[in-house]
């Protein structure tokens, strides 16, 4: 198991924005990658025991703090661990560092997990108690403070 | 003046994800969208008035709360107000609504002036004096409490 | 029934890239935009009547061909006609407007009609038969010639 | 020097459509990320030689033809070459392939020669003289045929 995931990306031009700055909203999407590779790193595969079970894990609540530009080239290291875990919550928390280990940006993301077909939120442990067995075992650790 | 400013949005394919639903970062996406419409319906440009100036209201600080799904096609109204304006920083917040009036999400982006040429925050009453008198006229109203 | 659906844009601030410009895949977003909107005004949901039957139009070819910049809050019109439409096939071509009328871009879309759940192209009039007989009644027209 | 430069993705979650697969104009939004590698493992960077000179490779073409398929957490393979060079034009020719070696896309993008500040097609050779002499040194090929 592993606490922190660390995802690596390169700024994409087509995710810079006017001011030759990354666009904020793409820090959100990388959270998703970030999330997607903690959850596979820990020994599940989202599209496989979420989505191709007719879950998904909604978003209710984002925060996002920025603190030092990207531009495109550049390359990022989204450090991703799992704050909270519970039978119909998880939260993450994620940041953002470029090359030379500057905190650029950092945020979490709440969900709940949501039943696709009836978008309806659900009670993990009773809708899919295997799963709620395996996501039991995730290791949930607090943020570094900075 | 208004205090609030409506932008119309219909959801697009391209912003929904696997799950039919629209994909989060797209909320923020159209915050942007909503500011500068803002920003424009109360007497500036931002492209005129910022971004040719060689200023960029770069984003310090996010949030996002999401309540009920909108998939493509649904039509969303998203309500945006000034909050904070002073000499260093804006804050605005944000209602999206779906056509039936249930508000879907709410959010806010905290912004600082920042000097796209040397990348450095700075005081718009100096930096920019003629914009800054303008700015004051803004109206400044809190959200709607829900 | 329509020849000709107009779609009406403004570029979006994260529609763009740091050259200032609108970032040209953006351009086959918006043909989405315009083609679900060709299919609407000519009396069909793409939601209701494709994705929700568990059917995509998938693309299987596109091409875009670039004249003129377009940047923020500048507007656009996209001019969307149904060029091909047959038992396996329909193909759509866009033209892109500024305010004054200039032509900024152009291009066309091809597409076959898959079965989601199978992710296998199907011939349209077997596996929906009434929709085909709707679709026959689509006006089929040429590209205005530039 | 590389005819062929190799860029790895993984599609994320926010690249995929409700009909759960990759959404078609982000190959061409990898494409670019594609050529930026391809310029940058031959010894240039698009950033510095390009973007910070005023200068920006503005696509005028594309072409993109889609094969098969791919969902969130493939693995996908980008092969970039250079197909043409010359004082006004550089056409890039693109090859997506998945895990098992399957293409699942191809493209190309032809590009002009464009001066920021003024947005005016120019003549590499007489505005760059130094980036021409290094452009004249790429590994000009043409496609794999299938």
């Amino acid at each position: 198991m592993k606490d922190v995931v660390i995802s690596e990306f390169e700024v994409r031009w087509g995710e810079c924005d006017p001011a030759g700055i990354i666009y904020h909203p793409n820090y959100i999407d990388w959270f998703s990658v970030a999330r997607m590779r903690f959850i596979k790193e820990n020994g599940l595969s989202y599209m496989e025991s979420f989505h191709d079970q007719g879950l998904v894990l909604v978003v209710i609540q984002v925060g996002l703090s920025c603190k030092k530009t990207l531009r495109a080239e550049d390359k990022a290291y989204v450090h991703a661990r799992l704050e909270v875990c519970t039978r119909t919550r998880m939260q993450f928390h994620y940041d953002v560092y470029n090359e030379s280990g500057t905190l650029c940006a950092s945020g979490f993301t709440e969900h709940a997990f949501v039943d696709i077909p009836t978008n309806k939120a659900v009670n993990i442990a009773k809708r899919n108690p295997e799963l709620w067995a395996i996501l039991q075992g995730l290791p949930v650790t607090q943020p570094e403070t900075h």
